[in-house]
């Protein structure tokens, strides 16, 4: 095979990256391009029920993998799809935004087509998606057609982040030369600058030598650039205490001796938050230090001594080294890290208290559920390998206080906090797992109410018989919003559904619809070896009190509450 | 009352404008917003199931009652909307979006919140919407917000576009005159430069007093910008034959004696088209020329005498007027045609032929149902101001092909034919139509793909125990894509739902769902007179053909293909 079809070009260099699923929906620019993904092998089109849930889908998917394609069609779908995308921008998700767009000619016309504004502008959708990508190209020319995609494959891949490829439906069917295929994208980072990073690491070996009590914070970008082994590393090395984020959860082995907790400024628990305000050095890697992320931007470091590691570049202490990646950085460091820590004598970790211990057995016989017996007691009901994936709302709270066995990958949309995310991204992930591991559990944990902005995802979930667990928390309405604002108002209110009837509806085979109410029920789920296998899709609907939150939503709340009141 | 919270005083405004009802979702930058709905008398929250739901229900409320409020968070729940914002935009839909968007002072301090891009950037929101925007205003100053809020919604209301207010949470409760709501928003239209309206009037007299075949073509913007009344005028007086685009069906009264047809250019009835062909004069009034509206650009006019009025200009064969608006323009017109119609003699008006000529009593019993039969039964179903709306797909073109009663409004999104586009809409048309009689029936023709995209507004009917007629085409998946390209891929196909559960699955508690295969079946329900009757919300599932379309979308699905492919 000497050419290819553009089209088909774009799908084997996705799938060389380890692409197998690719979600969107089909619309008339779209459709000649759809045709491709069935040549290549190992390939298949998810095919979702709406944009947005796609979008959120293959965000999902490429938390799990790396990278992940959706495909939607000019104007309509990919307007649909932008909130999908603005989320994948700002967790850093790597994420290839493809839309089929008229053709070149019809463009040249610039004709009065459906799916337009009718003004005859044919770049304002590009434009629009332009301020939420991290690049993005809008091919006009099949010469340099390959170059283009290629260069935006990368960039979504080595910045973790989404871009935006408009392809006329007339150039799909075009050929490119077959060979361009055989050169690997190259996916190396470019090398830092020696000298900056000399002089990074000077300052770092610095900092490290007159520390007594360093730790490591372990945040989101520390999984998404792909620098966990480097952290471990680390660790085992140094034997500094280790902590996560809320977003950075699942990024470091819990089991670990040296783990200490998530730290959440001062909603973390006690001996957390004594251990970070007692550290004279923080080495910070991957950090996101937004609102949720930090107990409302309450991080009380008493050390003025904090070096951040980001994908683009370090700060130590009040000074920026632009440009200074810390993959590197990371791996020159535990080379040289030795000498500076000779003098240094490993604090003791605090033993992570779950709030298991604030449950005692004899309440728990037949009570009514509550979400801190539920996050308490869930921790046991984990195991490895699970994907678990909570939504904005109580779940992404309550998580927090749970622990997770190692290599589990903790999915949550702590900084965007799109409402709803999290059933189109467990159809990603799940669509992910099964290409990984088919014994790979995934585990969702939504809200009844952010259940209903994406409900129509679960069908695809049926479409191809896949087998998450879907617990839905239903405590009767917008229980987040209630307590920012609005405790009794209707506009916090939602229609209540029989939530059970979901999976017959999409026309499941196969599956479990459960309803628990009391800590009995959920019990005896939790320890039945059955139920313990992702044999099936499972909805579990757990009956939760209307006002029942994690302590540390509440004061999470409280704090949104008073800061939209400040002037 | 001396003073009122400037979230009050949107309002009120609004309320001043008619709108009875607000649109949208509750989020934590809008909470306090939301409040205020509830202290103006006969103003409710509808309370959607998503944004995107929210803004399509904003538009089918607009095009009912001339303007709506849409209400959503910053970043992602605007994010969401802007599908629904671009169609208001394309169609000429006044809609006035307001975004609660974080406090003056988080912003000031570049916070790291939730639902930003974690970049510090609080504008990227507002400039993304702005591409699709009649105009926008972020307040940011309690003085200047109500002169700015009304200038935004004048401007929807005039021009009959989507503007975007947003709003910083910490400014809704702050003060503004009471005093500034007794002067009502000025919503006249500023008058035309005489000169230049001089100049056109005597242009259009010399063309009509040429002319021995003009006739009348009415298209969408005739109904929003409230110039169907001149029409009729303009009708009544000159005699002119009237036909209607398929954007402009139902702006003109379909059993009035000069009306003589849709016309959709090569694909017209051969008696409609034949009429168009041989005119020497063409008026279109508020012309929208896009793909599906003209019969993939097919018009045939034999004649270079065209005339366009639009709401922003006038054009007049190859020359245009800027800034001409056309309701004046007519006005003036219609107190100036007399002497230039005196020549004129009346054509004879095709009398319409509706496809039920070909439907004939012996092949009705016991048939399965067609699209051809279909449409050509349901005339007969429609009554007297009904509001009519179909879905983008087999619908919308098979509704060309029927009569409506007089004073039926039709709904269907041509020209930016964003699917699942109705079923949203649906919910804010039964919204309003209910606040003007509540037996005026609404009536939904939506696909089973359709559908499957924004279902869950369907739950926000139950809730407000709306009463609208939901029929339900299933024939399996997305004919109108399979049309167009992949007649047998898998991308065209969708999950099969059991459509029948929806309604108890979203907890209606007096409701229909049927299911009709026959002819004979959908006969009996069109000559059931309790089912003439909107008392409860009803589903209808209309069985058909997997491949079974109107014919005038077959051809112009050729078309789209063709266009797709040419280089």
């Amino acid at each position: 095979m000497s050419e290819v079809t553009l089209g088909r070009y774009i799908f084997e260099r996705l799938r060389q990256l380890l692409v197998q699923t690719v979600f969107g929906l089909p619309g008339d620019f779209n459709l000649s391009l759809l045709d491709k993904i069935y040549e290549v092998d190992g390939l298949r089109w998810a095919g979702n029920a709406n944009e947005l849930n796609a979008a959120y889908a293959a965000d999902g998917y490429s938390r799990v993998k790396g990278l992940a394609c959706l495909i939607t069609t000019f104007g309509v779908g990919e307007l649909s799809a932008l909130n999908g995308i603005g989320g994948a921008f700002a967790e850093h998700v790597g994420l290839v935004h493809i839309v089929g767009v008229p053709s070149i000619s019809s463009q040249a016309k610039q004709l009065l087509l459906h799916h337009t504004l009718g003004n005859g502008d044919f770049t304002v959708f590009h434009r629009m998606s332009n301020n939420i990508s991290q690049t993005t190209a809008f091919i006009s020319d099949i010469k340099s057609a390959p170059k283009e995609i290629d260069r935006c494959i990368r960039e979504a891949y080595i910045f973790q982040r989404p871009v935006y490829i408009g392809l006329p439906a007339n150039l799909v069917d075009i050929n490119v030369p077959a060979m361009l295929l055989s050169t690997p994208i190259d996916l190396s980072l470019r090398e830092n600058d020696p000298e900056a990073q000399q002089e990074v690491i000077d300052n770092i070996l610095q900092l490290v030598s007159e520390a007594s009590n360093p730790i490591i914070l372990v945040d989101a970008c520390t999984s998404r650039h792909n620098c966990n082994s480097e952290v471990e590393a680390l660790v085992n090395k140094t034997q500094f205490p280790v902590l996560t984020t809320p977003m950075g959860k699942s990024g470091f082995n819990e089991s670990h001796p040296r783990f200490a907790g998530v730290y959440v400024g001062t909603m973390s628990h006690v001996e957390v938050k004594n251990l970070v305000d007692g550290a004279d050095l923080i080495l910070a890697v991957g950090a996101l230090l937004s609102d949720f992320n930090t107990g409302s931007f309450s991080y009380s470091y008493k050390t003025k001594n904090v070096v951040e590691f980001h994908a683009d570049c370090i700060k130590i202490k009040q000074g920026t080294y632009p440009g200074v990646q810390m993959k590197e950085v990371l791996n020159v460091l535990l080379d040289n890290v030795d000498s500076a820590i000779k003098h240094y004598s490993p604090v003791t970790i605090p033993s992570p208290t779950l709030l298991t211990n604030s449950v005692t057995n004899s309440e728990v016989l037949s009570a009514l559920l509550t979400q801190e017996w539920l996050w308490s007691k869930v921790s046991s009901w984990f195991k490895e390998g699970d994907i678990i994936i909570t939504e904005t709302g109580t779940s992404a709270f309550g998580i927090v206080q749970t622990k997770f066995p190692n290599n589990t990958i903790g999915i949550s949309q702590v900084l965007w906090g799109s409402v709803g995310f999290t059933v189109g991204a467990t159809l990603g992930a799940v669509m992910a797992a099964e290409e990984i591991d088919p014994n790979k559990r995934v585990i969702l944990f939504v809200g009844d109410g952010s259940l209903q902005l994406t409900v129509q995802e679960i069908s695809t979930m049926v479409k191809w018989e896949t087998r998450p667990y879907l617990f839905v928390l239903n405590n009767d309405g917008y229980t987040i919003d209630r307590l920012i604002h609005g405790m009794s108002a209707t506009y916090n209110d939602i229609q209540p559904w029989n939530n059970l009837a979901l999976l017959p509806l999409f026309n499941a085979k196969y599956y479990d619809a459960i309803q628990v109410s009391t800590t009995d029920e959920l019990e005896k789920l939790f320890s039945d070896e059955d139920f313990a296998i992702n044999s099936k899709i499972r909805m579990i609907e757990v009956m939760l009190p209307r006002m029942d939150a994690p302590i540390n939503l509440i004061k999470q709340m409280e704090f949104i509450s008073k800061m939209n009141t400040d002037t």
